[in-house]
């Protein structure tokens, strides 16, 4: 078979999946992925063994510390691999919600009922966890799945998956063969060629650098859902409370300053520039935050904190996710929501500030997935959502926008209930 | 300017007056959508001169009697742009709907709001009301629009886009400048190039035949939501009420046949075939419905209707658009379901029986955009469904789905309500 071929493979076997896949129950959904977790856990040493082989081969391909880092599997990942399982397991099921009812004077009756998006590819990089928890997720939301790794993790992809598979057909007699499938081709053109596919599939969620994902979404055919990166924003209004201001901006840019909601770029309102400005900066260096200061800042600074650096047109747009903050000074709430807009991801961002009006402006003004009024922006995820899960944060607007739990990966259907209705 | 550049500033205007466009309140959005309603009504004579200069050189360039009609504007059809545009000011603002609302243990308070998409291109064939249609309801959602109608009938559009605007300026001192716009440029090229766009645009709707939303959604860098055609199908199973189910398929076919929720293929239980086909295809054969059926439903008809045509699998794909119709039998709802998911678009599919079981089988197994139980397929519309507008049908599965009125032209986002909220 060609590479063309396989994938073609692939695509059919997961649409045929998905029918029986979103016929079946909650009990019988729920009994699968209770089964795939002890599998997962019982398993372990398989596991390792095969982390083994992808991390060995890490080193001698001179990989970087922090990709074998994330490549490696311990006991405490696969636990929590199982863990998340479970999770899902105990997680209403998304499919069948009734999301609308209406009786049309002809007697009609409307139903729009949730149902699953039906086949999905996940692409992602070079953390093995992905694949469990993404096969949990799109399982239990009815959803086909075809999962390709990063071909560094390509031993312990394949074995957590042929882990959860042998543990679903055992658990479910009837489990649709195909419903959770791997590229396991490491050729580079495999997404191409599956992307292309829009008979069979029906999204593709990249997970992982901006690079990755810029490449799927350029080459895609089907939907794609993603977000790029993430410049999240503070902006500290002139009505701020200080303290409150000080520590959500610490927060947002220390607490774990190498994911997506993380804070970028500090805005500043200038009339509380002079006095917010120096103490947050003393306590940012204090905290090795490296800061890349507009003019005025600069200014503000100088005297304050040493090693400044000035900020140029790119650090606006920068997505640091290291110990590094943009600061701008801006006039007032509207000078922020601009600069937001013209330089942000869309992603999270926040206005601290007492005045109600000016929240409110920020709120609406700003085009992003998530905006905050006195909050971290770290606060942007399906697990403090309430979501239950996440299987990534969208910064698009067709489909779902912002953390994607499992109501996020379905679709809906219209069903109309009649008695010989006819159009007039 | 290259055609490119001109593009580009085109849906940069879109996006910056989109801004200013998702502030406006219910109020000056209908007070705007009003006055449009009114001048096309007061600017009669010059959209008829207009449309006259296109429908001349229609019949001079020898365009078919069909597209001459689609292009030609009346007093009724005038009328019926402004009844549109009021109807549209009488709905309910889609923008701000509270979705979801959710305060979290450590008091954090999350809303989900509905919110405009932003810049969406439709791009249309020949029918110039709609112009006018999809700029009010694009308007009305807070969506800034580039419309892209038909080559035939750009002076008809330039003159509807152009009254529009000049009401809207005058009802409304803040009408943003850009928020409707229209690509002018003959040049087939400039589709590609505006939906390359994708920082600027985001969404597009291609409406018209299966060619031109094929090319579109081949070329497009930006979502598109869309419907390539309608293959719908009535199922009659063994336990209809006859009666009904004849009624239904005389409905669904002959009613309104040129409409893409018209039936193209009745499925027949084979179990009821020989009671059921032979009255109805009489019925048919009556109202001028040329039948093309397969193997077995040729046996049982050919003493009871003429000029029967042998059905081929290209048959089983086709949308008629027409008095035609294909006939099969089947074994089952199972087998309907099959024929439907492999042979259909997703559209809109009914079964005719007075078993729920089977019934529930059917609505949760055929994978279209409206399942019906015991109601004709030409229902699935946006003033049918209680709506109120219509701008399209989706049968795609990322976005909207089935009918797409005024909510259907929105996204949402997430905000957050805190009172110094650090994540932990």
């Amino acid at each position: 078979m060609t590479l063309k071929e396989q994938m073609e493979q692939l695509a059919r076997q997961a649409k045929t999946a998905s029918r029986p896949l979103a016929r079946l129950t909650a009990a019988e959904k729920n009994a699968c992925l209770a089964a795939m977790a002890n599998a997962i856990e019982n398993n372990t040493p398989a596991l390792l063994a095969a982390n083994d082989l992808d991390v060995t081969a890490a080193h001698q391909n001179g990989l970087s510390p922090a990709l074998i880092d994330r490549l490696k599997l311990d006991s405490k990942r696969i636990g929590s691999m199982a863990k998340g399982l479970r999770e899902v397991a105990a997680l209403p099921d998304p499919v069948g919600r009734l999301l609308d009812e209406r009786v049309r004077p002809n007697g009609l009756k409307l139903q729009k009922v949730s149902v699953p998006i039906g086949v999905i590819v996940i692409i992602f990089e070079s953390r093995p966890n992905v694949t469990a928890d993404a096969a949990g997720l799109c399982f239990k939301s009815g959803n086909a799945t075809i999962l390709r790794g990063g071909k560094e993790a390509l031993h312990s992809n394949q074995a957590i998956a042929s882990t959860l598979l042998d543990a679903a057909r055992k658990a479910l007699p009837n489990f649709p063969e195909h419903a959770i499938q791997m590229v396991t081709t490491p050729d580079r053109h495999a997404i191409g060629n599956l992307l292309a596919l829009t008979q069979y599939i029906d999204l593709c969620m990249p997970r992982g650098g901006e690079g990755l994902i810029r490449a799927v979404a350029e080459c895609s055919k089907v939907p794609v859902i993603k977000h790029y990166k993430g410049v999240c924003h503070v902006y500290v209004d002139a009505m701020a409370d200080l303290a409150m201001a000080e520590a959500i901006v610490l927060n947002a840019k220390v607490q774990r300053p190498g994911v997506c909601n993380a804070m970028e770029t500090l805005l500043v309102d200038r009339a509380i520039a002079p006095s917010f400005l120096p103490s947050v900066a003393r306590r940012l260096h204090e905290k090795q935050v490296e800061l890349r200061v507009d003019n005025e800042s600069k200014r503000q600074l100088e005297c304050v904190v040493p090693d400044l650096k000035p900020a140029t047109e790119e650090d606006w747009y920068a997505e640091y996710l290291d110990l590094v903050l943009a600061v701008r000074i801006v006039d007032g709430v509207q000078a922020a929501i601009d600069h937001i807009n013209t330089y942000g991801s869309a992603h999270s961002d926040a206005i601290i500030t007492r005045d109600e009006a000016l929240a409110r402006q920020f709120l609406q003004g700003v085009d992003s997935a998530a905006v905050y009024w006195n909050a971290s922006t770290r606060f942007t995820d399906g697990g403090e959502f309430g979501l239950g899960a996440e299987i990534g944060i969208s910064t698009d607007k067709i489909g779902a926008r912002g953390p994607m739990g499992l109501e996020e990966l379905t679709s809906y259907k219209w069903l109309g209930f009649g008695t010989g209705q006819l159009r007039g």
